[in-house]
């Protein structure tokens, strides 16, 4: 049994991984408009979260927005947000939670198969995957007390219909078995990994 | 003969690789403190620049600053600076200059060993390089009238003695090796890629 903080549970897969860690663990479930509220993009909203949560075991993360637009019509201001919210919100949950996260729990940060595959509209969210693959990979080798992290790395999801136009031919991926990943990370032993879903 | 604009053409890489294409090419050097200027951050100096120097075959980039320091003093600044000067500095290159680049014209970044490979103090340096390298690949399919884009990644560099002590053990590169990757990518066909070296 261990004590989990799933961030982003009001979300499709969100509401999975919660659903799932909750056959073992204590799950506490964390969002923008359910349950404990939270803004990762905004370092005192997710220390506030921290503080009111207390000590944890692992922190899972399942938010983060980037935008889509054609490659030519992509500004910065588009890929800062991306940056902001899928990148630098989810390093906020290390930066403000490591404390509260006990010797040998973790950190598992989603990111998406946009990092090594390309459609039409997604660079932005191509960098921003990127990073998060990345920072995850070398995160692993400095975090203290045997803290791990990892990476789910989901295709598009079966359940996201409104999407699949944008991925032709991507396999559909439920949200159940993203959720599984997460499990991998959460009661597994690997760190540094990018699970690929 | 290409007509080929080097980005940071004042430093080790940079003046590397502008004087290999030299051989072969008319090269335009550019940098933040000799030949032509530029602060690739700026997309306005940017944009000055590409209006200056004309119509161009291939933008190759050498620049891009990245604070390092231990993963726990990383703060949401140091992310933010590594990303507004690697990442959307050299995407500003696109931005502001696809349009003065011709026809089957090339664009070529810089990326580095540590997004895909782990040193203490690296772990923004990783975020950031990995957005380069996935950038790259996803902004290769989007790319109009031929134009290709890859990205460059050296281990540290054999003549950058005072970096050897954080690369423990990793390969030393020397900077006219580098170079070579940037012709492949200047003078080759491929795109979307990352050229390791």
């Amino acid at each position: 049994m261990r004590r989990v903080l799933v961030v982003g549970a009001g979300g499709l897969v969100g509401g999975a991984v919660a659903d799932v860690l909750a056959e073992e663990h204590e799950v506490v479930r964390a969002s923008r408009s359910e349950g404990e509220r939270v803004d990762i993009s905004d370092p005192a909203s997710v220390r506030e979260l921290f503080e009111r949560v207390g000590p944890l075991d692992a922190v899972v993360c399942c938010a983060g927005v980037v935008p889509f637009k054609p490659l030519e019509e992509l500004t910065g201001t588009d890929y800062r947000a991306g940056f902001e919210s899928k990148v630098l919100g989810q390093i906020n949950l290390v930066t403000e939670g490591l404390a509260r996260v006990r010797d040998g729990g973790s950190f598992t940060f989603i990111t998406g198969v946009l990092s090594r595959e390309p459609i039409a509209t997604g660079a932005a969210a191509s960098a921003v995957n990127g990073a998060v693959e990345s920072f995850v990979m070398a995160a692993a080798a400095e975090l203290p007390r045997g803290v791990r992290i990892n990476a789910v790395s989901p295709s598009v999801l079966a359940e996201a219909e409104g999407y699949h136009p944008f991925f032709p031919g991507y396999p559909h991926v439920p949200a159940a078995e993203v959720a599984r990943a997460y499990v991998r990370s959460v009661d597994g032993v690997e760190t540094g990994k990018t699970f690929r879903v």
